[in-house]
């Protein structure tokens, strides 16, 4: 049996353009994990009749309809009711739900203050299965009618991604057989037509597991896709292909199932029993941020200095002010000199620098925006790097790319790889 | 006439949930400030059957249609081809569009290199409006045909908003009368249910302008809204709305049509000729991040310390070892060392601290997660405050907030503002 989806979101807000419907990306994603194939995506208003009708049309050319949104307590939030009219079904009051929605307000009020509103989110429809919401007022739900099975989840992307993923997904896998596992391998480096090109023969003949190219912002993205009726099956015909993938790609590859290059530098390091620590000026503070997104980077990250003007970097990083002089703030001299100051009062045993332009103007040395130079100061010396990061975009593109360019000269110092 | 539009996003990829359908929701936030109703977004994959059905839907409930992608040269790009097919409408070879696109080609290849899928991009509808595309190869176009208007407009958002701003908007204003212009009010300090309580008369009374409350992360955004004939008309309804809302809210409103509260921060220190700094410790540089990814930053922005672990705060920022021993690096006491360090090293008016407990864990004093101090020192003393974020739902999400009280604190004390 295969199933096909249509995923309907409800909410005038996403007709007007204030949100984008990130659900149906989020579930999108889920469901070809499933093997459901997502034919269409609608959205429609706050509008009962315009989205009867789009459940009309729906009914008749998917057999899974997922909506999102509506599931609400005020008098616009009418997913539910339509949908039960359109399918014949009644719906029936639930005393535990709206136990639990009353628990929930009472952490703030009294119960007789509780607005009326929030029963309309107890009703289900007679005979569904409840999808039950620890992260929000209003359960979600799942019937089968007239070879149509069809979820309601709630609009807010937190709460419909829980719901997803801890109800949702669980009444879905019964229905369906196969599986898809995917890896996806991290590439910085190398562009995506150069990627292709590479891959072109392994991508022809790969029909299952599939291998498939993705832009990220500065970096490419590979996925290899397997479709099988277990994890185990998947696995083994997946692990060959990204072998000879990374085989044929090389040390552009920087990782497998990875969503940045910090999120493998911080493990190398910590493996490593090495800190570090950062002297950012066109950066402004943006590889420590990365850095300290992740949990767990007290472990390797001593701290930094944003030397933003050339003072700092010779009060605090102790660059001489004559190399400042002669040579100027964007420069190798002064990349170095900020690295090693940088190693120095850290106490850290690597030390990265960045100085650059990141625009809009050049600097008063006449450099073009996107000339940056990096320093990786260690034990066993310094060593500079100029990147070129003129095609970037814009001043926050071209910071971004200097950050994966940073964390890439670290990964490649750590694992021996030429720089 | 009253428009109603519907926009059909073709491409498979965003049936995969590769991306989110971002054309859209820029599309319907345009549409709307033209005045013409966006009642439904489809999205269909790379197939000329679903699309057709899809365009027969949409012409019995709309009189604008827009689509967004398929305009491409490869055999899968059938937009065109399939619209052309719907409306009963022939397609002509554009030799000029021809041109333009070997041209493009040329930089990089000899003419009978270029692939020849690239002709389709220089067929067009008979009769159409030509809408050329200088930041892509893809020409999109507009017509009328039984009563419907119909746009398509390349994929990729960059080409996408390019031409419906420069080419589209034109098209589609010589339909409408009515121009709707707006104004964001942005608050921070004052939760989204107090805001609307407090303007709920105002808010009912109002219609047109229109005052609509949206939730942003950590703040709240108000959008007034005028529909008129003229931009001067506008206006004049909407400033008396705007100064009654700043009477009735108070300073939670820190700006009128901007992004964030560093916007407004950079320009009152720029006015009072002053600099600053930032001591960071739990926000890891996200502060500094925050206000040099603003342009012109450098004129008020000395630099900072991101002093992750107690040696740096120590070593760098000077805060003497037995605060940090008494009162642990989570404490008032080491905030204000912080600051007042800060200040002193890197030579500016004003630094600020920040230090406390992002997450997941408590910090080895048992603070809970969301426990955050602050400092700021200036000339005439230093100030601290203790804040509150252990609602935030993550660490990143902590992280933001933080980032949004310290722009505030500073906001107010340069503003004379209570603190």
């Amino acid at each position: 049996m295969q199933y096909n989806a249509e995923l309907i979101a409800v909410g005038t807000e996403l007709l007007l353009g204030n949100i984008a419907n990130t659900d149906a990306q989020m579930l999108s994603e889920e469901l070809s994990t499933l093997g459901i194939n997502v034919y269409y995506h609608t959205v429609v208003g706050d509008n009962p009749q315009r989205l009867r009708e789009a459940l009309e049309i729906a009914r008749k050319r998917a057999n899974i309809i997922i909506t999102t949104g509506g599931l609400g307590p005020t008098y616009d939030d009418l997913t539910k009711q339509t949908i039960c009219e359109t399918f014949g079904l009644p719906l029936e009051f639930h005393e535990d739900i709206w136990e639990d929605i009353c628990a929930y307000f009472m952490k703030r009020m009294k119960r007789e203050d509780i607005p009326e509103g929030n029963k309309q989110q107890a009703m289900l429809p007679v005979g569904c299965t409840v999808l039950d919401n620890p992260v929000g007022t209003a359960p979600g739900c799942a019937f089968e009618k007239d070879g149509v099975h069809v979820l309601m989840l709630p609009g807010p992307p937190y709460e419909c991604r829980y719901l997803f993923e801890h109800r949702a997904r669980a009444y879905l896998e019964k229905l369906t057989h196969d599986r898809i596992f995917s890896h996806e391998l991290r590439i910085f480096g190398m562009g995506e037509s150069h990627v292709e090109e590479k891959l072109h023969d392994i991508m022809v003949r790969s029909t299952n597991p599939t291998l498939a190219p993705y832009a990220k912002t500065g970096e490419v993205m590979l996925r290899a896709t397997a479709k099988a009726h277990t994890k185990e099956e998947a696995e083994a015909m997946l692990a060959p292909l990204i072998a000879e993938v990374k085989e044929t790609l090389g040390d552009v590859v920087y990782g497998e199932d990875v969503e940045s290059l910090e999120e493998v530098v911080l493990p190398l390091l910590k493996e490593r029993g090495l800190t570090l620590s950062f002297a950012e000026s066109c950066t402004g503070g943006l590889l420590a941020k990365r850095l300290t997104d992740l949990p767990g980077a007290s472990a390797v990250f001593r701290g930094g200095v944003v030397s933003y003007t050339n003072a700092v970097k010779a009060n605090i990083l102790g660059v001489p002010e004559d190399l400042l002089d002669r040579y100027g703030a964007v420069s190798e001299n002064v990349a170095i000199a900020m690295a090693e100051g940088c190693r120095n009062i850290c106490g850290s045993d690597l030390a990265l620098s960045v100085t650059g332009v990141a625009g809009p103007d050049r600097d008063d040395r006449g450099h073009e925006v996107g000339t940056v130079y990096m320093a990786l100061a260690a034990a066993d010396g310094t060593i500079c790097r100029l990147v070129d990061i003129k095609k970037g975009r814009s001043r926050g593109h071209i910071r971004h790319l200097a950050g994966h360019h940073a964390f890439d000269l670290i990964r490649r110092k750590l694992l021996g790889l030429p720089l």
